[in-house]
């Protein structure tokens, strides 16, 4: 049943909505709550309590509209299907400011996330020897070879963001994070350069979008 | 009519899609194109050639099938609406390796953003005196009342964000991102506390669960 889910249109979004909902639930476990509702689930991170409950059927959790549901169990079954016990290796290229904050994030490894190695073409900021090394960008698809890496984080200026990019999925590199201020998008060209069947997944962060967004949400509301 | 746009569900996305196009339309431009068509657009931002043909029709742009639209129309169009002539002054509070990258984040000023101060409750970080100061957390209130500041980043850890939103809504910001691993909320009892009738805007920066999905979906697409 899961296996259908999965395949499905709405899958990108399904897999998020269980990143979420672990964060929620352990927020609410955190203040000691052991049980939780699907209304509660669906305003804490803005769905309908109907899709909460489809979620958890999927995930065969059982639950009921007066008992709710425990959330240990839900817990147990989301971080199963997150597979949250191998750590998931990844990759930064760019090591600016806000390059370096997410290689050396401490966050991730409560989401079962590592950041392995970053890469810059700049001399000064190269480091094998720091705890998360930084190599130059020229060893990046020797590294992610060897190493097996397939996700990975853009955080260089908009102008070399797309080059990047390239070299990235030329190394072998399937899903990227990006922070650079540009839209990057997946084009069919490299698979025709480079045989690679599997494309790559992007997904771009949108930091100023969602601030000049506030700033007019904001505004209208004091309208 | 714009007005009408403005105060509809799918206002929120509509200034975001805004910002997107602007973006990739600076991109397109600096490849040397003058018109671009609705289903490039669309393309390059994942809405439908539709959703890019009303969302011009609400600016009043002129195009057409055959013609498409001219870039620096819809570039001059869309800036005017953002009003990008006029700095959006914003506050981050939280100055660790995150807070810090945003504080000094250059693509901000391209975007018509503005970092004017951050703040910070260990003694270390502060420092009045930096071109960009960081203020000890105990003024955030003075500071935003004073300079009538509405927008802030939240970049402290999971633990310490609930409050600090708290102190953020208490000195009168109206508009959160938050880049804290939680996700955060606005909820009324802001309203009964404070007697803040506007209410604030929030929305969460996923980062995890936008790799813990990306290492799912590339999974997947290798099954």
């Amino acid at each position: 049943m899961l296996h259908n889910k999965m395949n499905q249109a709405g899958d990108k979004k399904f897999i998020l909505r269980l990143s979420k909902y672990k964060r929620v639930l352990q927020q609410f476990k955190a203040l000691g709550m052991e049980r939780v509702f699907s209304n509660n689930l669906g305003d804490a991170i803005d769905v309908t309590p109907t899709t909460v409950r489809k979620d958890f059927a999927e995930l065969n959790i059982p639950g009921s509209k007066r008992g709710g549901y425990v959330i240990d169990e839900v817990l147990k079954r989301v971080n199963e299907l997150l597979e949250q016990d191998k750590p998931k290796k990844l990759i930064v290229v760019g090591c600016g400011k806000i390059g370096t904050a997410l290689l050396m994030y401490k966050g991730f490894e409560q989401d079962g996330l590592m950041a392995v190695a970053g890469f810059d073409i700049d001399p000064k900021k190269i480091d094998p020897n720091a705890t998360i090394p930084i190599f130059p960008l020229e060893e990046l698809k020797t590294f992610v070879k060897k190493n097996n890496i397939k996700v990975g984080i853009i955080s260089v200026p908009a102008e070399s963001a797309s080059r990047v990019l390239d070299l990235m999925i030329e190394a072998g590199i399937r899903g990227v994070l990006n922070f650079a201020p540009v839209e990057l998008k997946y084009t069919k060209r490299f698979i025709a350069k480079n045989d690679h069947t599997a494309g790559c997944i992007i997904h771009n962060m949108h930091i100023s979008p969602e601030l000049i967004n506030l700033f007019f949400l904001v505004k209208k509301q004091e309208e």
